[in-house]
């Protein structure tokens, strides 16, 4: 089991504010996950991947292949109080879902670093 | 309601690894939380605060005065299989609970930029 979140590395957020959206689309797609799921993935640890996505409409299109698939996904657009405009896309989180699963659709992005 | 993370600036975690960091945080600190501050933080839009922390002993701290206020609250302990050695104390959630309570521990800390 784990949690990918997918960030849009084309805003170039700063650290602090990163980690936030990242963490509202951890916790947004852990709510939408079925409690086998949930409980599955915390009793293996929690596993959570941070990948780069390139741009709203690449978070955009992974999120339709997460619905299709029936995995619990969570879209972050950013209520636009503090860096960037309201409604921008920031980051998705997909899973808990078992691994093969989430690697279908976000096995050929790269670790965000 | 509020939900509070302090990272512990010392390690100079890069980006991704910090943003999983936060988001482990702030997981585990809402599923220590009660059912009613949940529920409200989650309908109040999930406010979360990402604040700079000086080291893993100025965390550890921040979360004995976290308990004494009978505070939710999240350490986490790096499980060592990428960045850091095992058991670095990276971050530490606190909340959701109300504002006051939240700042009446964590209020003189900086965001994290």
């Amino acid at each position: 089991m784990k949690q990918v979140i997918v960030v849009n590395e084309s805003l170039g957020l700063p650290c602090g504010k990163l980690a936030a959206q990242v963490a509202h689309a951890s916790l947004g797609a852990f709510l939408q996950a079925r409690y086998a799921e949930q409980s599955e993935w915390l009793a293996s640890g929690m596993t959570k991947v941070v990948l780069a996505g390139a741009s709203a409409e690449a978070l955009l299109a992974l999120q339709e292949l997460a619905v299709a698939a029936e995995l619990p996904e969570f879209l972050v657009q950013d209520a636009g109080r503090t860096v960037v405009a309201a409604g921008t896309v920031t980051c998705l989180g997909i899973g808990p879902a078992a691994d093969q699963a989430v690697s279908a659709i976000t096995g050929t992005l790269k670790l965000l670093t």
